[in-house]
């Protein structure tokens, strides 16, 4: 199961001023522990189903999985936000990292998958150059069904599928929306479209383990029970602890503090694995809409959150350790860590009697990334930058289902904490608004 | 050529508090003027050899790429940090968007590119196992020849190129690296490999003109000659202007008012073109590694430095924008919008009678993208949030060479304001020392 290394953040290790005595924090883990009952409680009347996506029943995703997706060569996804940035994450970390290049038999048969998240005219024009329609399946994914960008794609999506295939164009479509409401649904029901839900109460950003994640998942060989399982096991693990030992709650608390009591306005989130680099653009988003606000829940403005960033080791040491070792002490920096890699590789014995190269001739790059991280780790902990490490077991569909579901439970609680509602996203609808009377919709 | 709209910094338009006084801005600009004159000193004696790499002569790059890499399925570049950061850039913004996956008559013979960049043993091992050693060309880029993640990945692929072509590797490799010095430079002169030089002086983040980004740029079809045009034109145009004229200088001195007046310690890159976030992810060291440095040039602690972010248009606008527009007022936004796209993609007259998708039909993707970018303009600026636009004419060699050489200088300017060496990196040593100690190097 994923374990936690706190030690980092503490006094002893990052000195008074920019770490926390374990009094002051096992004080505040204290002060803040009703939260935990609070969101179950809440969970029990159905205010959070994001929290009871892992018990679902995902046949009906499985068995059109099995059925239809091999069939196909490519799988292309209309979607931006959550829609897309779930998908992204799944896919990444547990596809080949270069799915799209490798042959159908090397595929297994799965399609490939292409994730149009922009309304880019050169991106969108040069996917729909490369792609057959007629083996395309195409996944609309909008809650509302009034989002422009994919609404935008999906037209012209539907436009050519229906010019190259007449009325067998259903085939080739599969909607996810609202289970009543926006056009989308009532075009599903209409036309007897393929459709999948997006469950009631779960927003964009908590979906990826809704038919928003799955159903792109499924259609590419994952084991999308595994990624469930791995979820459930997290949520039961969070039920079951006191709230000191429920780690979701533990980080959101340090999380909080640092924020608020340390002046580290950002939060760094740095992968060590090329498959989990998506992971922490899809936790962007969670982290930054879920809290970034103007007003709390009492309706006084308090202009809140820390900001996300995503980073990726080794590759960003080469980038940004240089800043986040010297600069401003204004970063909490979250590191991800895979306690086995799916492949050991052995770099090979060569040069070595070359002082720059031998003494690597023989290890492994298992070796190499792990004491990167590591000397990472210490380098920062010696400039008083306080951070942490989430260490999964391996990357597996169970490993990524609990991270997904560990690190929006940790959103959930530290919506509390800032006391902002983590659900909703104000902040976006002035702009939208602004651009849809550009675009000539009346209001 | 680019233009800069810096409207919406001012205090007109975000207010007394979050803005500038156009009186105080031209003052400031006034006060640091003589900074152009000491970067160009700087440049006639030598000091910033970045400056000069308009101006090389790229026929040898040319000439091989022309008669090489047409022959060959794969360019696989090794390198980290700027090595592949601006290669990264210039591939994405310039080459077709799904260039890897396009088959060889597509791709107009030229070959895929693949970029290591990490030392994850499942990426690496998946890469290896997908291509053909004897159709690959692998260019190994490390100025100093002691990085040790580039080096181990090159020991990797010079063992499966012996052993699969004997005498004739040579063929496949190019060797990027330092003019005299390292162990590298010592290979190709014993062994007679093809190789090009790390002009001495010029740093990993500020090479993407040299042959570290057109090696690759070249044997990938880009028109490198246009791009340092590009690049040259941004240079005289700097170099000629007034200081109050000269847009990098301008820019600089915004960016760092910010930082150091208005408590914005975050800088948002955005451009609204999904080709052109690769360079908001180069421009994240140049700017990092440059300015985030505990250190002034007198030796005193600043602990100086904004932090860079990376964002996409329209895409982050569903993830990111929330934050930007109701969280602290803690950044300055550069959005960054190419005045045309490479195509223009009409959305198809449907749902005429839909509310929710009919004012779309018939509109432009590039009215939509245009529209989305002014609006969430407007609603960053009606909430006080400082950004300014960079805007590039197109999306073309020349246009993102100039901006590549524009990002440069202005981050070259803003090492005089920030009083810091924006040349070196000290705070990536310890973590490196600590690396190399736990593989077992003797120190």
């Amino acid at each position: 199961m994923i374990t936690i290394n706190f030690n980092n953040v503490l006094s002893g290790r990052v000195g008074q001023k920019h770490g926390l005595t374990r009094s002051k924090l096992n004080q505040v883990i204290k002060k803040h522990a009703h939260i935990c009952r609070q969101i179950q409680k809440e969970r029990q009347v159905g205010q959070l189903p994001f929290m009871d996506l892992p018990y679902q029943s995902v046949n009906a995703i499985w068995k059109l999985a099995r059925q239809k997706a091999r069939r196909y060569e490519n799988f292309v996804l209309l979607g931006i936000g959550g829609s897309a940035l779930g998908p992204i994450a799944l896919h990444r970390s547990l596809n080949h990292p270069f799915h799209n290049v490798l042959d159908r038999r090397q595929r297994k048969n799965w399609p490939r998958l292409f994730i149009l998240d922009n309304v880019d005219p050169e991106e969108i024009n040069a996917l729909f150059k490369l792609i057959d329609p007629k083996k395309t399946i195409f996944n609309v994914i909008t809650k509302s069904g009034t989002t422009a960008e994919p609404v935008s794609c999906f037209m012209l999506a539907l436009s050519i599928l229906k010019r190259k295939l007449g009325a067998r164009y259903k085939n080739n479509l599969i909607v996810t929306t609202d289970p009543k409401k926006g056009f989308l649904r009532r075009m599903v029901e209409q036309e007897k479209l393929v459709s999948f839900e997006v469950p009631p109460g779960v927003g964009g950003r908590y979906s990826v383990l809704s038919p928003v994640g799955l159903v792109p998942a499924a259609f590419t060989g994952i084991d999308i029970k595994k990624v469930l399982a791995g979820a459930a096991k997290m949520d039961r693990l969070c039920q079951r602890a006191k709230p000191g030992k429920n780690p979701a709650y533990v980080s959101s608390v340090i999380n909080f503090l640092f924020d608020h009591k340390k002046n580290k306005n950002m939060l760094v989130m740095m992968p060590y694995s090329s498959a989990l680099k998506d992971m922490a653009d899809w936790f962007r988003q969670l982290w930054a809409e879920s809290l970034g606000k103007k007003y709390n829940v009492k309706g006084r403005k308090v202009f809140t959150g820390s900001t996300p960033l995503k980073a990726l080791g080794v590759t960003d040491q080469h980038s940004q350790v240089q800043l986040y070792n010297e600069g401003p002490n204004d970063k909490l920096i979250v590191f991800i860590e895979p306690g086995k890699y799916r492949t050991k590789l052995t770099i090979p014995s060569l040069f070595k009697n070359v002082p720059e190269a031998g003494f690597l001739a023989g290890k492994t790059f298992n070796q190499l990334i792990r004491a990167e991280k590591k000397g990472t780790e210490i380098a920062l902990t010696d400039n008083q930058r306080p951070n942490y490490t989430i260490k999964l077991p391996n990357i597996s569909p169970e490993s990524v289902g609990a991270l997904f579901y560990f690190l929006e439970l940790q959103t959930a609680y530290a919506g509390k904490l800032y006391n902002v509602n983590a659900f909703d996203q104000p902040g976006v609808e002035a702009g939208k608004i602004a651009t849809l009377k550009l675009m000539g919709k009346k209001m």
